[in-house]
């Protein structure tokens, strides 16, 4: 490809109100543009390496003997319906009518039509396992798209579902996936670790989040010191030894004046004691009931586990409003003792695994201006309920062993789920056993972000130039870069090196244009070509190429007929050096 | 891929109620599933024709120098404002809400979205001319969608846009696209023509588009006899000379009684004359003005015509209602002559060119069973304006020379339009000429439809066992059919067989399930593999395969060792016997 016939509209200046490293720099570069929030033209370069991932997605699920279907994006509602995700979802699902207002959506995961594909087509056990995968565009009108292709409202994903006649095959499936998984991120080049995960919204057993190690990531991960813990922490489950806390200065039922405290911090501050001796108090919204839940002062309720624990569809904080109506107790001085007289309608309260019984707490009095101190755990107030309601912090201790846990930042770029016969049942998707019996196939789902990897390599791979991608992934592997073109000696090298490369199949730019060197090089550098080859006056007089690989400071001199060999070598040692952006 | 683990179902019987050949195969090998009216899976082997047929077009798209990009299926309503499109389109147009009430719709082409990338990239008459293209999903509303992936809603279409500074550079783009369609058709093994066509809701001055010939063809074709005409039938023109027309029953102006006679045959029945000396005097609604239009009572008005004969946005005929608002006159009983005095408001009467001054017509008299005969056009009724508003007929004169035209009917698989500037000016899409002015960027436009151009293969290419698409194209080039796969012999010859034509670049699938040979042979077929290698004790014993191509009847014996060359060249023979079908 010549540059001066390319699209490659490159920015010498940052965009105005970015956030992270791989959105600006896919903007400065070129390769997207935003044509509304959420939503992108993907430019040549930016498609290119787009396609590169989705290549070796393809390549690796074919391997793994998954198959490649293409399903609609759009989707009628009514197999929505027969899940209860039409009702089910939020916003998130964008419906609208067609001309004969017939309800449909903009398929935000493909598990409905997938489903349907199956039990229409594949009847006896003998057809299984199967694995079906698609590489297609996913609409979620998150409501604030941010970070460019990250988070995005249409992008395009790589989804996966395998469907099994027994648990053990669908493990396999399972794990085929999780291989080929690893497969892609690391062909990829990317620092990314598997984690458990939650299920969330799309249901079943099992499931676990691919991560890319990233300090601009969305998601906590949560590991121990002998890194053989990983966990979303969503999903983290930690302890806290009653031995670690501090002691108690209250140790007897009494109710205190605190004027005007509100807050944990008011109120530890005017009493001088650690939070982690104060309970916090919280009504939430089950569905259509309210219940409540009582974590340790210091803590953030895991809002993720809420659904599980009080077997409800939805779980919300209740609003002020739906406070008020409940009890006339002023919003933040809610406490658990006697509750059930204060507040009206609790169907049930929870309290978190971090409340040891025996120890003393402080906590609202049901009264403005008054706390309780010294509240001792199931005596002063009973616990019937106890769950891991909490999000694990920095410091706490891995369940099962001492080891602290650490949280780093991460960029979930795949999940797969083992989703057992969620879907297969409510749709009622069947086989045919060996019994001759009906059975719901037994289900899994596989899905990797496919411009969030790419985004992703960006976030790890990148320095002041510009993106630093690994070779596999550049959008031109090479750039040949003559100091002036219309010298003829100059111009001849250059072609003939630019063919050559391209017959030998390497994938080249020739920057063919009439500007400066330094800009020619800049923008290399900045698109993230792999390695740039200078054809000057010297490489006339010396017969060598100045050669430089993108990640590395040192130009070297290469002869034409080394320089094939020369670009093989230094490409195969990225891994060995990979940015340290 | 082996036939055990892969998804094919393929149907027994003829599914009801389709209409066309492709479709019908299309479903019964397996290849498609309709989601919902105009909504269509692609099954691996649709997917894998569809593929092949995507890269033929992506290949010949990048010879010709085209950039590929990707474009957003949902666009924001601000774009399609800024053309007038988004009024001016109907229902076709899928317009929907995102969660914030911004209005979007999903993109049926991509003009808009193309230019404003355009406009915001490309500064310099130095960076043209360029040519972008995508192959991407379009969603259209088809109020009847039809025929399978031939009319269907959501599709999968490969659409370019070229940008020049010169009406001749323009043209030169226009060309590359013409020849890149012309490679492409080739390479698919399409039996095509590229017609003159109109332009339509695009707009632009010039196109053309490329039919593939098939009885079953939504459109129409015009030709002449030796071939170096050929148009689309909305645009053909065509002369038909007074010398070939029935010489007048009546020459002298008279109001006859016909009663009960409403329609051109009824009149023409009772008054026994040629329905060619009658004439129709037709009332539209053009834009907010109500016209007249005059065409012999043998004709059809090509509606297409008329925006442009009215200067008008959207024609159509005045509905009954509108009629009697307009006058007293029946429905059925209108003439043209004194029809300004009988019809109130009418801004325009035009004559269609086939209504020829000195000649006498028969029309309605204004009144209730009563008809004029012998009205002298141009004398008894004045023709100021005339314009070609009458379809072509079979049997007509090409314009210019004495040959009859014929009609056939084609399926449009691709379009090329010369935009001119329509859109670059509507959205103030501009560059720096090399006077340094600001200059619109005169645009082209060029459209396939991926998957119609599959299924008008398959509408040429079928027989009464099933699919028969060139090698090319073929979901699989190769089948291994074992008579009984079970039997080691004849286990490790097909295994050997398979793995060799794979390791020879074959895409080939092994039907090793435990199935009727008749079965197995039907299946390949039925879904068109191009040649079966049927692997039984006989070739054990003689040491050769029995070999047949899709597209012959007779099996041939080779030995292994000569089964790729054979494929070779019979592949390589297809397109000097194509399927006659």
């Amino acid at each position: 490809m010549k540059r001066s016939k390319y699209l490659l509209p490159t920015q010498k200046n940052d965009p105005a109100g970015i956030e992270i490293a791989s959105h600006r720099l896919m903007l400065k570069a070129g390769m997207i543009r935003q044509l509304a929030s959420g939503i992108y033209d993907m430019l040549p370069i930016g498609l290119k390496s787009l396609r590169k991932v989705e290549n070796i997605i393809r390549e690796e699920m074919n391997k793994a003997g998954a198959l490649e279907v293409s399903l609609p994006y759009v989707q009628p509602a009514e197999l929505w319906q027969e899940t209860g995700r039409w009702e089910g979802n939020g916003k998130e699902l964008l419906r609208f009518q067609d001309r004969h207002q017939r309800d449909f959506c903009l398929g935000p995961t493909h598990e409905e039509v997938i489903t349907e594909l199956v039990r229409g087509t594949v009847r006896s056990y003998k057809e299984l396992p199967i694995t079906l995968y698609q590489i297609q565009l996913k609409f979620r009108d998150e409501i604030r798209p941010r970070f460019g292709l990250m988070r995005g409202r249409e992008f395009i994903m790589k989804d996966a579902y395998s469907f099994s006649a027994t648990e053990e095959s669908c493990n396999d499936c399972y794990q085929a996936m999780k291989l080929a998984y690893q497969n892609i991120f690391s062909r990829c080049g990317l620092q990314f670790q598997s984690v458990e995960a939650d299920s969330g919204n799309i249901g079943g057993s099992a499931s676990e989040e691919f991560m890319v190690l990233a300090a601009t990531g969305e998601d906590a991960v949560v590991t121990n010191e002998s890194g053989d813990y990983a966990a979303n922490i969503e999903k983290a489950q930690s302890e806290e030894f009653i031995a670690q806390l501090p002691k108690e200065k209250y140790t007897s039922l009494a109710k205190v004046h605190t004027p005007g405290a509100k807050t944990i911090e008011d109120v530890s501050r005017q009493l001088a004691i650690d939070s982690k001796e104060t309970v916090k108090t919280l009504i939430y919204k089950a569905d259509e009931d309210f219940v409540v839940v009582v974590v340790p002062g210091d803590r953030q309720v895991n809002e993720l586990v809420l659904p599980k624990v009080f077997q409800a569809q939805k779980v919300r904080p209740a609003t002020e409003q739906e406070v008020k109506k409940l009890t006339d107790v002023p919003f933040g001085s809610l406490g658990v003792i006697d509750i059930d007289k204060q507040v009206k309608g609790i169907s049930q309260i929870v309290f978190d695994t971090l409340v040891h019984p025996g120890r003393y707490y402080c906590m609202g009095a049901n009264e403005k201006d008054y706390h309780w101190v010294g509240a001792k755990a199931g005596t002063d107030f009973i616990m019937q309920n106890q769950a891991h309601l909490h999000l694990v912090a920095e410091g706490d201790k891995h369940v099962g062993s001492n080891e602290s846990l650490t949280l780093v930042r991460g960029i979930e770029v795949g999940h797969i789920f083992k989703l057992g016969t969620k879907y297969s049942q409510d749709m009622k998707a069947m086989f045919l056993d060996e019994q001759g019996k009906q059975q719901p196939f037994i289900m899994g789902c596989y899905g990797i972000g496919v411009g969030r990897t790419l985004a992703a390599a960006i976030e790890q791979g990148h320095d002041e130039h510009g993106i630093v991608l690994p070779p596999q992934l550049a959008p031109f592997e090479v750039a040949v870069v003559p100091v002036k073109y219309k010298d003829p000696a100059q111009k001849k090298v250059a072609d003939d090196l630019y063919e050559s490369l391209q017959a030998q199949g390497f994938d080249v730019i020739l920057d063919d244009r009439d500007v400066g060197m330094g800009m020619k090089c800049k923008d290399a550098d900045l698109i993230g070509v792999a390695a740039t080859l200078i054809v000057g006056p010297k490489s006339i007089e010396e017969g060598v190429i100045e050669a430089k690989l993108r990640w590395q400071t040192d130009k070297q001199k290469v002869t034409p007929n080394d320089v094939s060999n020369w670009l093989r070598n230094g490409f195969e040692q990225y891994h060995a050096e990979p940015s340290s952006a």
